[in-house]
């Protein structure tokens, strides 16, 4: 083989858009999905685990991005010449689940599911092509109550994760759920006199600039709803081409989002009503929003506000939509998508021909986990090193990890075969708080040296004679060897 | 979207080889893998995540298994024709990681991984293209501290998986590390006089015959040594054709081997000097066991036994070898490999040309969680159902779940449209152990009632007479609703 390897070697390097992780930011975002998963376990759902492969016929073009490239996907082709594909989200695999197994499970069917899904897009700064989704759905319940009951959960999900986290600063952000309706964007529609197939397009054409709002506002959107629009660099939008009336509909149809941070989260449904009321599609999503409403015990406590400003999704689901993001807790703002969710009746159609109804919420864990981190946690801190000199006493040092361990801390011995000053680098690198130091001296004597490493690259820094430092060591200290573990908790208790 | 739909209906179907799993047993999987990822961070080794994807040179063909073909991984090709795979295991991508960031990483670099793999085989029973793995492995440190080390870790490792979990049935398997080393028997081809390219087949044959050992005995693997064996069915094996004296050289050194449950681990190393003592491969690994053996503190209370009949994956370690499986109680016969490892000193050699020492194991999880099941945690019991009749009570359906979510419980309420029975079949269908009802009566008398599903399916079993028995209902109880928590655990308590 040796032989064969010679002749190329290949360069070691990491597919684009795709990334490694090492260390703590794994430990939160697994401390997150633990989180998570146990409060969609408290509410009755149950863990499905399904491949990473689907045929890709059974996965179908089923993404709530209107402006994905159908080649979205990654796929190979089986033994047996069937194409099979990298599953994009995890509800495709469910309605696949779904409809392979349906007069088997109980309805409505409440699963949850966890884990990496893959996109075969253009990979970009923070854009990548792996990510983790934390989904629960429930399939073949009618609207509202199961809506109602994902939105409290999902907002209990991301209360727990976040609840067990510290934040990275302390203007750490919350979260808010905003909640609408595709049928009262129906009736919009309806207002508009744009239904039917030959308007299709259109329709597609005032999404897209409706979802534009919070960055053009007003004057923006208006020319993008009407005769288009030239940005900063010279380039033209098309318009949709609507009329002033039309296009005043429209505005004031956004502005009727009473959005997050005003005393009544239900506002914006009742002024809501003053637009798309009278039309059959819009009284139908009023009616599923009060619904939801109303079933929410408590519901002023649970950040959640009605805003039919969001766009993102309606081309996917077939009722009410659930988006929650990060609000700072200063101006207001959003900071970014923490996932979302809604009504999807279509679910098994593909398989099935018939509508079964499924509402659900996706987490993306990864931006959740991005803004916090753990306060404690293994992995979050090096462990004690426990340097060594002689191989002859590999078993002592072996046996002082073992009761660090045994005490609940990380532990290891030096296992490399290099001299103290590699060794101390070593501890240094990883992170550790603390090394523990046993020479033939202290071997002799009974005794081992406890070093403080945060302390002791503190103190280079500041003390200037380095003759005084040398004297003085105060960043360790020998004890007793049946003091090891009392002294380095004592050492770890200081760094908290 | 619909009218396109219509005309092609794809078959619901998972692909072949792969599965999908609910419940309690990816509950028990899950908490499994807690448990060994705790041992791994107690001794100081850091999580990784690297992505499914690799490209395909760079993943190389780096497989323990010498009858794996070429053709295993699933591999597809980038938009900039770059062809990638999923990775088959945790280690080839760990040496990608570790040749890309090689300077930056402290030395000796230990990280774990788990994570899903795949396989591109002809799926079987039991054989599945995607499963679990569990790995850690320390990089740049040579043997035979790194290797004691990772041997220890991997006995606690085992351990503390199965000793959080309750066996699927009283003669609950215990598990051995059986350790080896590549050079002993490079050894013992030396004996043989079986060195250089020019004979590397037949130390391949002779391999594969010394691998049956455990099923086909001493005639068997004598004649596959020899002349060759004709099989049960007819079929003929080629022999490696060696004479008889080799034949039984090649046979003490497999019956050397004294196997678990007896007084002492060690004995089978003494054995194996007897015949490779004096090569210089065999000494050299000699030397290796008895340092591992001399590393390792409390070595006989770690079920560590050195059996040098192990042959599997010696094509791919260069020196000591770990191989764990679980042996019955009663007969001392393996049930089947859990998992192993060892020292890979070539790791990184493909992409820098020079060796990087690096020892690890793997833990095939999939195996272990089937064995065990989870005593309890959420998951492994059907949630409480509160019943829904009055669409107008959801929110205080509702609140009676959040109440017994509050305690600790699983709890939902019943979302669909249907009735009473429908309700009490779905309870059923999902393992509830409780279903809480409140109908207008009960609530006029702010009462509920707290039925017990599992006594209530055991008596509707062994009463006869359905009069006596609905006069009865001893399976169910009306309390004062604020008693509902209180009653709900004294139930489940009865179950336990």
């Amino acid at each position: 083989m040796a032989a064969k390897e010679k002749s190329f070697k290949p360069k070691a390097r990491l597919p684009r858009g795709f990334r490694d992780r090492l260390g703590a930011e794994i430990v939160a975002e697994r401390e997150m999905l633990a989180r998570i998963s146990a409060v969609y376990e408290a509410w009755g759902f149950d863990p499905l685990e399904t491949p990473a492969l689907e045929y890709t016929d059974a996965l179908g073009k089923f993404l709530p991005d209107i402006d994905r490239p159908n080649e979205g996907v990654f796929s190979l082709q089986d033994d047996d010449e069937q194409w099979m594909s990298l599953r994009y989200d995890l509800t495709a695999p469910l309605a696949r689940y779904v409809a392979e197994n349906y007069d088997a499970l109980p309805k409505p069917f409440r699963r949850y599911a966890v884990g990496p899904v893959w996109r075969n897009e253009k990979p970009g700064p923070g854009r990548f092509r792996e990510f983790t989704q934390c989904d629960a759905d429930t399939v073949g319940a009618p609207a509202p109550y199961a809506d109602a009951e994902i939105c409290m959960m999902f907002s209990e999900a991301l209360k727990a994760a976040i609840g067990g986290a510290v934040a990275k600063n302390a203007k750490a952000p919350d979260f808010v759920i905003r909640v609408s309706n595709r049928k009262i964007v129906d009736g919009l529609f309806e207002k508009l006199a744009l239904t039917g197939e030959e308007t299709a397009k259109t329709r597609l054409t005032v999404m897209r600039s409706m979802d534009k709002f919070d960055r053009l506002g007003e004057r923006g959107v208006g020319l993008l709803l009407g005769p288009g629009r030239k940005d900063e660099s010279g380039d033209f939008t098309k318009g949709a081409g609507l009329d002033d009336a039309r296009i005043q509909t429209v505005l004031s149809f956004l502005q009727s989002s009473a959005g997050a941070g005003t005393d009544n989260p239900v506002l914006s449904l009742d002024r809501m009503q003053n637009i798309v009321a009278g039309t059959s599609a819009g009284d139908a999503g009023l009616e599923e929003l009060y619904g939801i409403r109303k079933a929410i015990p408590d519901f002023d406590a649970r950040s959640i506000y009605f805003d039919c400003a969001i766009i993102r999704g309606l081309e996917y689901y077939t009722g009410p939509v659930f988006e929650a993001e990060f609000r700072s807790n200063e101006s207001g703002a959003s900071l970014g998508s923490l996932g979302g969710g809604g009504r999807y009746d279509g679910l098994v159609q593909r398989f099935k021909g018939v509508e079964v109804p499924a509402v659900g919420v996706s987490i993306g864990i990864s931006r959740l986990a991005a803004a916090f981190e753990l306060g404690a946690g293994a992995g979050a801190r090096g462990p004690v090193v426990v340097l060594a000199f002689e191989p002859e006493q590999m078993t002592a040092y072996q046996q002082m990890a073992a009761e660090l361990r045994g005490a609940g801390l990380r532990a290891e011995v030096y296992v490399g075969g290099s001299g103290m000053k590699a060794q101390l680098k070593y501890a240094d690198k990883r992170g550790s708080p603390v090394a523990v130091i046993q020479g033939s001296d202290e071997r002799e004597k009974g005794e081992v040296t406890i070093k403080d490493l945060v302390l002791g690259a503190e103190m280079s820094k500041s003390i200037g004679d380095n003759q005084e430092w040398r004297a003085g060591q105060p960043a360790q200290v020998s004890v007793p060897q049946e003091k090891l573990v009392e002294t380095v908790k004592s050492v770890l208790a200081r760094k908290r």
